[in-house]
């Protein structure tokens, strides 16, 4: 499917490709006074968080160097990593992504510059050999800190002071993960995924206003559908364009909100023509999941079938009808078609019948019919849930004791947004305030892929070392504070 | 002192900088032909010694990689340092030698070539993270091969097949340590030492005979003397050519012996007549040490003031005292000064006359007066034991049993130089293939930098795994075999 298109589509996403911006950086502080001796560390301190490529200007006192200089060097998003080693590391995902390295410089004086690119605010560097006869001297430390994001953002309303501090953050994560397209973290993954986009592009639209950044990333999901145009969950732009194997259900979908969205935003109506009929094909392929005589969506047991929150417990079942309706709306916002209207509802009322449990005032999933957080924020969001039932079924997860909690930034955007569409806009601010708030008090410059208050270690890897810490997903508090969603009547 | 030469001097070096010889090499085994996953090594074996820079051709199977490559390399001279780790190295002389790398690889396919130059036989390569979705496949591994001599070396008329291998082995070490200028070791120090430099020029006379290097060295030592006219013990010459601060009464008075070797071999009568006034000025200099009175050299703590040998027990007072002497005669080739013979004759004199034990027919140095093999063997070489005491003081040396001994093949070239002169040739023979023989069938490539047959893990370092592996100083077998004279009647 849509094979003759795929040769133009990349054409279009390349002559997209931004001129990235570049910005000489130093650290506020650790460069040290005094000459470094085998053995010795620092950390230097960038003050806030960066993308980019790190140079080391590097001389010696004492004798001619007449040993190679060794250097540990570890790139920290956060100052918690500075003290975490990978001894013992037990995670799933690769322990590569950790960002560390090991250099030797033979001559001295040298200008050395990393070759890779890191995300950062602190560089720990270690002194690992030198010879006694010389001392090593960090005469500069700089950074070539890069972002495609244009920093003339539009003034905001927000007066409160921590408002402020958290849209900050938010654009900061925003910023630092428009790169050559938008990544989910420039740490990890470093790579495009659709539901990242998603909510990229949605805050961009109130911020950056990159619009070409979106438009290049939605042509490169539409150039990399596979035979059956079926678009990836995410792909890969090095060494060249190509779809990761993993595909999920909502995430497919989610193009067709992602194409909503950008038109919306700017009237671009020769691409909506060109890929509206891919985003409607998402929902012909997500159709073979549903058992036509219920209308139910098939539960899967594989873990990534369909995402919804990185949390392993997690039901999928009842999220990914309740998505599919979600975006099946979006399509039919760019087209209405009287078919695909009655299969909203059919599947709306099956999901209700089937999985709505009227006396917990609970939506449940999968044949142990588990209660979860995200069931009935999507409930809301998919207009499964409506009208006193919306508020009920939030309100009874507030006090259910055994409800499958939301974990990431991620799944939080979704309570966040369901709570202004049954108008409970001043919980909604008091949730970003306490979540996304308490972010800001730890300190953070970037918003986190993950966050648990209740356990800071929390990862879904196994292991904290491997978490990103400047996550496209957690950036939408400025789509909140700057959208005007949350006003009382908006 | 020569300070108006200097700047011409140093030109004259740099215009006699050799171009490298470049030859790609590849491992002789050790290519997995199935695909690596996390936790795998391997070792390559490029089959014999090489310097020069490594490529690895790297590709990946299974889904597209998801997380950069992280590699441990370790570039190895010799099989034991395969196994050698840094874990409580307490050695004295930094860590930051041995040739181990950690490198991270973002994307795949790469080539990745490694900035640093090795020397090595063998690669070990742990693969210490990929992901779980992929493997790595190493495609190809090659090296860029470099070393400035010329391969075509006159035929030998050696016959034995074990002397074969031992001439053999010596030319690869000589071979590998030519390179922009004589290096001590490819792996360390990779500098330019006096001391080497003679014993590489004398076996280079009669190989590969390239005397522009040889002349470039001498001229780079001779721009680089201090203020005093004082030839340093070694000098840099990145990221410019500077003299080393440590001086060594041995090494400077080198460079008249080392001088003379080249203007013998070559006849370059331009050359003695630019740089023999600074050679015979090391003489003048080293007079500052001399007791007028008695003739003999002052002694020192200073483990350095005097190299000899990497013996740290050794005291140096008669040593340098003999090759002062041994020095002197060789200016006295150059330019027959009779003030210089009579200055030669007294201090012969002196030193027989303080420290020869004629009842123990054997040299004793320093107030303690220790008995060395190193004071037996410059006592013969400097012509002090003369006629039937110098096969005597040979002799007791070899019954002695609290004699210092001699630690590396730099002390026993002068000791095989000393054989040679009392006409035991046979013997001399006999300590060649016994010593450098052995490093032979220990597997050697190239001759070590230290080789003691009682115990293999001496160092003067405090750990072996800084040891070098292809040293120059030890290379001088081929000029033994390969001079004549080790033939009877020489």
């Amino acid at each position: 499917m849509f094979e003759e298109k795929k040769a133009e589509w990349l054409r279009i996403a390349e002559s997209l490709k931004p001129t990235l911006r570049r910005e000489t950086v130093r650290p506020v502080s650790g460069i040290p006074d005094h000459s470094l001796s085998e053995n010795e560390s620092i950390v230097l301190d960038f003050g806030n968080h960066f993308v980019g490529h790190f140079t080391l200007r590097l001389s010696s006192q004492g004798s001619h160097p007449d040993a190679p200089v060794w250097l540990a060097v570890k790139f920290c998003e956060n100052a918690r990593e500075l003290n975490e080693t990978l001894d013992g590391y037990t995670g799933w995902i690769s322990k590569g992504w950790v960002q560390q390295e090991q250099v030797h410089i033979d001559v001295l004086p040298a200008i050395f510059s990393f070759p890779r690119r890191y995300a950062f605010r602190y560089v720990k560097i270690d002194v690992l050999a030198l010879s006694s006869k010389y001392q090593l001297v960090i005469e500069d430390a700089s950074a070539e800190a890069t972002t495609s994001a244009d920093d003339s953002v539009p003034p905001s309303i927000i007066s409160d002071e921590k408002d402020i501090a958290i849209d900050r953050v938010a654009l900061r994560t925003l910023r630092n993960c428009m790169q050559d397209f938008f990544e989910d973290g420039p740490k990890r993954d470093r790579r495009l995924w659709l539901g990242d986009l998603r909510l990229q592009a949605l805050t961009n639209s109130v911020t950056f206003r990159n619009y070409d950044l979106v438009k290049r990333c939605l042509y490169l999901f539409a150039a990399t559908a596979d035979r059956e145009g079926r678009i990836s969950a995410s792909l890969f732009t090095e060494p060249k364009v190509v779809a990761d194997d993993i595909c999920m259900f909502d995430y497919s979908l989610f193009f067709i909100q992602t194409l909503l969205q950008y038109i919306q935003a700017t009237g671009d109506q020769a691409t909506r023509n060109d890929l509206l009929p891919l985003a409607l094909h998402q929902l012909v392929l997500a159709d073979e999941q549903f058992d036509p005589k219920t209308q139910l969506i098939r539960d899967s047991d594989k873990l990534s079938w369909c995402f919804v929150d990185w949390e392993l417990r997690l039901n999928k079942q009842f999220c990914a009808q309740a998505i599919w309706i979600y975006c099946a709306q979006a399509a039919w916002q760019m087209k209405a078609d009287p078919v695909l209207k009655d299969k909203i509802r059919l599947r709306k009322e099956a999901a209700r019948k089937y999985w709505y449990d009227q006396e917990r005032h609970l939506f449940v999933s999968g044949a142990e019919r588990q209660v979860s957080w995200a069931s009935q924020v999507w409930a809301v969001l998919a207009g499964i849930a409506e009208d006193t039932d919306a508020a009920s079924c939030l309100d009874a997860a507030a006090v259910c004791s055994d409800i499958v909690p939301m974990v990431t930034p991620y799944m939080m955007h979704h309570y966040v947004e369901a709570l202004c569409r049954i108008g409970r806009k001043a919980q909604a601010r008091q949730v970003i305030r306490d979540y996304w708030g308490a972010m800001v008090d730890k300190g953070a410059d970037t918003y986190w892929e993950l966050y648990n208050p209740e356990n800071p270690d929390e990862s879904p890897y196994g292991s904290p070392v491997v978490n990103s810490f400047c996550h496209a997903w957690s950036c939408t508090p400025a789509w909140f504070l700057r959208s005007g969603i949350l006003k009382e009547n908006a």
